[in-house]
């Protein structure tokens, strides 16, 4: 039984708060939010007391923490989580800024604790059966990779400035699709972006609708398209092309039901957004990490794993600025 | 807060006790079972008590009754819940004996209790999304329904001798589904009927291969194929023919992962069986049954449905018999 | 090269001068019909001459013929062809009555020419796979079979009164594909048939809507449903499911094309009706036929073949008019 | 009724000229090929005669060209059957060097004759339907195009170096897909590439897989992904994404054959390669051609179309050397 302190009430530590009661091997002691309502009303559903960071950190009996908080502290906590001897499981990213990245990520191996980031997509069913397949042979020597990961809508004007970003907010977890079906680190990263939904995301220094293109250093290729809204929902489909063939992994859809009459055959369109589609993936997330500490097993998502995706998002805008492919 | 005493701790019954804790509106305080080690174990999941039938429904703060226990036992049991003043959620077929099923009716409605009988299948996201886009005009007017419900293997012999043949076990969920997608009773039946599966099924005097069509008295239409055994996991399709178009409810799949190599494009099979196909129609089904009870509202599903459906397979069994198609 | 007289100058005889000319190794020389007009623009275009019975069955550089014109004349232009010697080319069915039909069979073996019935489903490629892959085993002794086969539209009432009723006019090609698919004659046949587009089809003693179930000697099982009206199309599918597994053959549509919008994930509508989507088993039919004259191999479909679908047909008039299965 | 002379006997020579003869209103009188044997059966199989250049274009009856010999000899044929007045059909590319496509517009704009350049894909049904569609405003304003074109294997490395390389040779359709569907040209692209088929692709100076992204004006935004060699056969997809939806047009089969079986439910693979894919846009564009010139109507596509594609891809080459976006 792993005990708990959870960082964050709000839309997404509810998901990672309602997974771990699930989860039958961990229990949730604290909860830690600036929004003590928030806290409040999360901590009352799953039988646990708010606190502070410092009674959490402190308490010994606390084995492991969840950063579910605002992107600007996922860094401190994980610090201050390591120092206290913590297992971590940090929400991505783990900074905007790689200078803080790599000061949390040495904090992190000083104290030898586990530190696991937040990229749920490797646990979706359909994904992780792309990567698993690849690694049986399914196709051959992976060549190219194609990730289609496009939001239903463009959030917040106000989000978009503190979000660091398209690449670094929304691309991240592409990139790190795309470097773990590939099997290799890109070695070199070319994008071009826009602003197709709404010219008010210029205005805030970001854009809305990106495509990249990253190579390895044995000339392996991947293929990125990002939009900030998909009128239909969240698509978010990759292709894996190999020596032998090619997998897919399509959209997910409410139900299975085709209506066919004097118009077209329709079908559902895909669930509407992260909350519905990773909704599997969240759960089999926080339970692989609770086994993985349980059983001290290594974790299969790392810090480094954090770390690349920032160094291509950091890669994929400059090469936005200069319309250079930018070398790794 | 709804509490529930269960009969019944086998497979079936583990998923009810499951839905039941995850409700957040329903305790389980009982669990009774002749096997009182699954009874134990059962319990001790869910912070239950193992007793027995009395003390059960003796226990004035049970509400309500979940009756997964052997087939042969629904009736007394929902016989002794109605006296004793219980909601009643049964697991289908009420009884395998009209005779029987019509006695159980009879001792609820003396009672006023609700009972509930379990056809989860209308409680499926796109069978359900059938009957509510039918029911919204999407069709126009049905005219015929098409089932296709293929197990996918033969269950053991001394299973089927006491399951009172392939039309009361298996095919009345396909009746249930005809009867409530037609939007209309079935005024008549026929029924063909094979051993193809294994020819040891003829042995013990039941089918494992059956065609059926109904025609109601409007003159709509519908057909059921069953099969014991589909080599590649359990086929549940609907399909519903109206005036202005067709509504198909698909199979569903572990994930979206499709292949294609130099043999062929190749996507997962569907489902395995009704644990895995179904576990969301059972979660739905047991929240909806709590729901209606907890705040007095109707039932979707009556013990009448219950009955029906033991009406048109008890016909379809005289069908294979006289060559002839059966009035109801 | 095979020189040809067409009987009937219509719809499906414009199609199959086109194949014939497409063809290369055959020839039109006439072509006969009462509709004068209509033969001249056929006979035009394709560089025949219009002419009389007498004279294109005197001659004697006409190898073959083809019978495209009014059923109620098959029979007596298959006699006439079959003592003229010629090799014969008949649209379905040979004739309404089995008498006739017998009579005709009569003849044609008398003559010991070829004769051919226009059961061109079995020439679709799709429908084809499904035949070819059955014998090739890839889902083990085929069990049942599910035809579904419903047509855009209701035709004139005109047309119906002259038709020979659903069962003869529509159901003939599906029972045709249940006998090819079954590997099996039908020992029994049991039909429902209601009115349910226009209740003016049953003032002219005519279903419109039709379920039927079929079972062999041996115990497989098939089921045909027909309407004369899917809003949506041409709707053709087949299902064959054996004890390895299931084969299914889909519609067709004209693009590829999904739409994805604020509504539904949309898709083409199958093709509309019999010229678009068996354009190509037309085509390979004729090829098929005049290959097989050519090289005086035997027939792939013959007048038993013929004979045996009005057999059905007639099977199922009675038992929608009794009530019972009917042996056969 | 169109009459034509054919420079070229070869595989697409042989296409263009059935589909001539299919047309109804050209006829082939003229078969000009270097390969006296080739040029003899083709004139044979379609009643016309063998000749040479300057009879061909000196025949005073020979309202169009048809040119489908080596891509070297494109432009030189075009010039002259400009200068002799005649239509003409020319297969792409115009010609691998820029300079020589200039010089052959230039000649054609001087004689005022129509000039066709073969981008059969905007022809095909379903590729067409996009068009059309986003014409139609189906999904609003165009934002981002994906390009999915693979082709089953490697051609002969005697081919390859002759050919000019992977853009000019094969990512030009794609580039015309692009273009045509953006509505509006590329104002910038980027290219990565890579030998991972064969490393003997290197050694003749060209890539067998590349990825290209490009950017309009408006920042339209456009990904090409190419390679030699899918093992499935011929992969020809296309997505448009825009502010209402997405069009998909996916890949085309030979049947619709799905077999579920133990192991996985499997369907055709895609067609194997551009003949038997395109089949239906060859026919459509040959007789698009023919009516534009017979009913004097302006072509659909045009020189500069097959200019503007060897513009891109000679931007692509440059920026694969340089790994910077080109601007255009």
């Amino acid at each position: 039984m792993l005990t708990f302190a959870q960082f964050g009430a709000g839309r997404i530590g509810a998901i990672h708060a309602a997974n771990l009661a699930a989860a039958g091997n961990a229990t949730l002691r604290y909860v830690v939010d600036v929004n003590t309502t928030a806290a409040r009303a999360l901590a009352d559903q799953y039988g646990a007391r708010v606190t502070n960071l410092g009674t959490a950190l402190g308490d010994p009996e606390v084995d492991a923490v969840i950063i579910a908080s605002s992107t600007d502290t996922h860094a401190d906590l994980a610090i201050a989580a390591a120092r206290a001897g913590k297992a971590i499981f940090c929400e991505k990213p783990i900074d905007l800024s790689l200078k803080r990245v790599d000061a949390c990520i040495a904090a992190v191996k000083k104290a030898r604790v586990p530190m696991f980031v937040g990229f749920n997509r490797r646990f979706d069913p359909s994904f992780a059966a792309l990567h698993r397949r690849i690694g049986a042979g399914d196709i051959g020597a992976v060549e190219q990779v194609v990730v289609t990961s496009r939001d239903p809508g463009l959030p917040p004007l106000s989000y978009l400035k503190v979000s660091g970003g398209q690449f670094r907010d929304m691309t991240i977890h592409d990139f790190d699709m795309a470097r773990w079906l590939l099997g290799e680190e890109p070695a070199e990263i070319f994008a071009y972006g826009s602003c197709l939904v709404d010219p008010a995301v210029a205005k805030v220094g970001d854009t809305d609708s990106v495509m990249i293109v990253m190579k390895t250093a044995t000339g392996k290729l991947a293929h990125i398209n990002n939009s900030r809204r998909a009128a239909y929902g969240y698509d978010q489909r990759i292709e894996v092309h190999g020596a032998k063939g090619r997998l897919l992994a399509g959209n997910q859809t409410p139900t299975t039901v085709e209506l066919a009459d004097a118009n077209a055959v329709s079908a559902d369109k895909p669930l509407h957004f992260f909350l519905e589609r990773y909704a599997a993936a969240y759960r089999i997330e926080l339970a692989t990490f609770v086994d993985a500490v349980v059983n001290q097993r290594p974790l299969p998502v790392t810090v480094e794993d954090g770390r690349q995706a920032i160094v291509l998002a950091e890669a994929a805008a400059k090469s936005l600025r200069t319309g250079r492919s930018v070398k790794l």
